[in-house]
């Protein structure tokens, strides 16, 4: 079966030379007569694919020398109750921007485990379409952090800009634009993204954080919810998620052999920028609701006239090997990931089928 | 390069079929033109390898109806502090019956959390070498409920037999033998097991667990760390870790081929036998620490008469591909794992290698 056209929102596609290597070592990784899954994650063999996926995120995005780079498990939502419990003492508040979907649930489970303020949101008959403006944060200047999260996948909206927080650590949600392009870490006291957009499988999570921020956290929480517990083992305190992490060092290692993420970010503009010339060039087909200056290169968020000709152009897609076209089950109508690993070609194919269908509907 | 003997003690070796199958479909699931890794959680090919890895679980441990089969992440080591957040209140009491570092390990972070005691400990010169008696144990018939491991991957030990702890609820890890043989579920309210021994790569565990104990679980945590949030979703609240996942539907597909656990469990035995016999058939040269009533089928430990001899053997076996045998770094010695995918022919490939090694030295 040929190669499908994958615009799934995540788990998503990832880049053929990861997998390929993937498949070719899979029964023996390096001549050990082992897969690489079936090697303890104390010994030589992982030890280097561990230290090679850490190094390759730290020259690929730049990650300042005082920082960690960890692999964690539980996803983002585990981090939504793992952010708080580090890094929100009783007495103390936390400020949370809501953009969407994702941030809600972050808001939501930090207000769980101690107090917490809404400091924006983008709010409005249950959608988000835009990213706030700074002057719209009412942040206070004594909260333990403020939480954004960069890109927001259901509604197809992204930070294009950073808010300027103060003195307060800012810790940013960057499960769906992680590595879409460079990105200034030393801005953030700690970033974490869910790998299954940008980087690898499902399972994982990166984890970057500054030193200092990470050695003053709460120590009051179980072992293995602290952040400093990881950092101390280099992300070995128990065993790791050790395929997964390979597979991040395969795409990682890829994006490398590209040229680095300059290459990744003009690639991904191109497929951005495209589809959504495409769009406002057909108004009275398809519409965009996210306001132009919110508009997210990796989720492409639009509706078609009716939700009856959105099922069909979904189905018919499916037909030409496009899948995961169909928009989030709270939303509906269409979206289209764009993430590093969909190609340029898919865009061109998704775009003359749209010509194509809006032309016959 | 031949395939390795692996005797490692987790991440383990997997059955070769079930790598084959992956390594097969690894590029290409079931004709869609994606891995699955790439398919999404919520999508009808995930779902159908989902739905089977639990329906395999339940027909090869017959687990009853009234119990939930969950995957989740972060290990064994999450769930040390999972189980008392759930299931331990302010007020009341825990019991851990204590048998080994993970044991100690749970006990401590249960700890963390509430209050604990420990019913029952075999330590002695910081070292564990057998499973205590029931006579032993030291119950509190109020307590929340009693956790202990069902096999010790440190220490070479293993329970044959299962304590009686009346009304109050058994909680038991068995990560490191799990799947070993067909056990009785309905003995215990909460079941969990990494998956990287028995059963699958790392980063997936799996919990049974009953639902009456589930639904009267502690609501006053984060929703993420709640079993009743993952039993009410299918283990789908969130993206699970799809190809760990996969992997185990292969495993437990290889191990239903074989014909179930009860021919697994007459293999895992027959190797243990084997290896153990060994042992006692030159006490000259090797020594098992462990009572004989507590020996472990997954984890045989035993020395050699000086730690020099021990490097030379891992050395010498490692040279005929023979992996994983050196003891864990706390406790030294000779340490070979048997779990499931460990096949006889290597056991009896070890013990032709001990015998000439004993007669040369």
């Amino acid at each position: 079966m040929a190669r499908a056209h994958n615009f799934n929102a995540g788990p998503a596609g990832l880049p053929l030379p990861a997998l390929e290597r993937a498949q070719r070592e899979l029964l023996d990784f390096e001549g050990t007569g082992m897969s690489i899954m079936e090697h303890s994650h104390r010994g030589k063999a992982y030890e280097g694919v561990h230290d090679e996926a850490i190094a390759l995120t730290r020259s690929l995005l730049g990650v300042p020398d005082d920082y960690y780079v960890l692999f964690l498990q539980g996803g983002a939502s585990l981090q939504f109750a793992q952010v708080p419990m580090n890094f929100l003492p009783a007495g103390k508040s936390a400020d949370y921007i809501v953009t969407g979907g994702w941030a809600e649930k972050a808001y939501e489970e930090a207000g769980r485990l101690g107090t917490v303020r809404v400091a924006a949101t983008t709010v409005a008959d249950k959608r988000y379409t835009r990213i706030p403006q700074q002057a719209e944060l009412k942040l206070d200047p004594a909260a333990a952090y403020v939480h954004m999260t960069s890109n927001n996948t259901l509604f197809g909206t992204q930070w294009h800009w950073l808010p300027e927080v103060g003195r307060v650590p800012l810790i940013a949600d960057m499960s769906s634009d992680i590595m879409w392009r460079r990105i200034d870490v030393s801005k953030f006291d700690l970033i974490y993204a869910g790998a299954q957009k940008n980087i690898g499988p499902s399972g994982v999570v990166m984890v970057l954080a500054k030193k200092a921020f990470i050695d003053g956290a709460r120590k009051d929480i179980p072992v293995i919810l602290r952040y400093a517990t990881h950092a101390a083992n280099n992300s070995l305190y128990h065993t790791p998620p050790t395929f997964g992490i390979y597979l991040i060092r395969n795409v990682l290692s890829h994006l490398k052999d590209l040229g680095g993420l300059d290459v990744v970010e003009a690639q991904n503009r191109k497929k951005g920028d495209l589809l959504y010339a495409t769009i406002d060039a057909n108004p009275d087909f398809f519409r965009a609701p996210v306001a132009k200056d919110s508009r997210s290169y990796m989720n492409v968020v639009f509706r078609l006239p009716t939700e009856e000709l959105e099922k069909s152009f979904v189905a018919a897609a499916a037909k030409q090997q496009m899948v995961g076209l169909a928009g989030h089950r709270s939303t509906g109508g269409i979206r289209a990931s764009l993430y590093n690993a969909v190609s340029l070609e898919s865009v061109e194919r998704l775009v003359d089928f749209m010509k194509s269908f809006a032309t016959k509907s």
